[in-house]
């Protein structure tokens, strides 16, 4: 496929990050991870670190609901008050189509595969690693003793997964949700990076 | 990785099975999918199509259950009636254990992803494909109406996520638990074969 849209879905820890990154220096192509929360953070007028914390987490419990809803929330066109993380889902969902539309680019995370499920032009990725790994990872990037980095680990990929089920009614992390799925700490970073691209020409 | 003992799990129509064999024909190793069916078969002395749908599916009744177990169960080294579906699980997995012992091969289902865990010369990939590709193929290969397959597809999954699950204590499907998952109707059956002796030269 030429000039595809590239979403990558990743574990905490498994390096997805800098594996998009990386692919889309050499592919020549934008690269929208941090970005699209600086534009929703702009378009809202909330911090950024508020946007991270409430545009790809969700936490579950009824306190959290309600201060992210009752308290914050504006009506919607039915006269109904929109929960905030419905909000920012719904300016993250336009700035995902608007990038889309540009062409060619790598998107990571924000349920960017569903939000673009009707493109043709699309290849979904999925990058996930042994736990060993993600640990060893997060130990060095956040500078946490391996106890701190396992929760960290386990909290952020429960919240992720419980976001995306919310928003898309899929399952984070299911294979059939995704055209490629790579275990980064199996395959290597490299090698990651090389199968997408591989990918690219098969599609 | 050289010589690398190659794991397929597959949803039903997906063309697994046929990925599994042109790739096990390129790189001149055993493919064995109905094999271990054979060998079960001939181990325990029932017939072929017994073994067929009670080594990789499983059925959610309890009548199910008590047929499969303890009208037929034998003795276990606890004095325990074995089920008979287990019987067949632990013979099944022996043979799969001996055969990836004689070396590089590529092995079809039957939970061999979770049985060879403790290797580290394997690779475990999950095919899947959209629902249209999928319903297309069993009603060419099997002869059926629409309706017809897409019940069949979902039947046999939803017995082989169960079967998997039972066994093992994951999640069939679940990327994480597998090294590499693609979408065949994406990707393509040439595309996945090619990406599959890639992620070889990758581990």
């Amino acid at each position: 496929m030429k000039n595809p849209i590239i979403t990558i879905s990743r574990q905490c820890g498994s390096n997805g990050h800098n594996i998009g990154c990386e692919l889309a220096k050499r592919m020549g192509v934008p690269f929208y991870d941090k970005k699209i929360i600086e534009m929703t953070a702009k378009k809202s007028g909330f911090g950024e670190k508020f946007i991270e914390e409430n545009g790809e987490y969700r936490k579950n419990n009824i306190l959290s609901d309600i201060s992210r809803g009752l308290l914050y929330g504006e009506k919607n066109s039915y006269g109904d008050f929109e929960p905030l993380q419905n909000q920012i889902y719904n300016m993250q969902t336009k700035i995902i189509l608007e990038l889309a539309e540009k062409g060619s680019c790598v998107i990571v995370g924000r349920s960017a595969d569903h939000i673009l499920r009707n493109r043709k032009d699309i290849l979904n990725v999925f990058i996930c690693a042994d736990m060993e790994f993600k640990i060893k990872h997060i130990m060095e990037r956040d500078n946490l003793t391996k106890d701190e980095a396992e929760k960290t680990i386990r909290r952020r990929d429960k919240s992720r997964a419980s976001h995306y089920h919310y928003y898309t009614e899929k399952k984070w992390g299911y294979a059939p949700n995704y055209h490629l799925c790579l275990d980064s700490s199996k395959i290597g970073i490299e090698g990651c990076i090389t199968m997408i691209e591989e990918a690219c020409y098969c599609v």
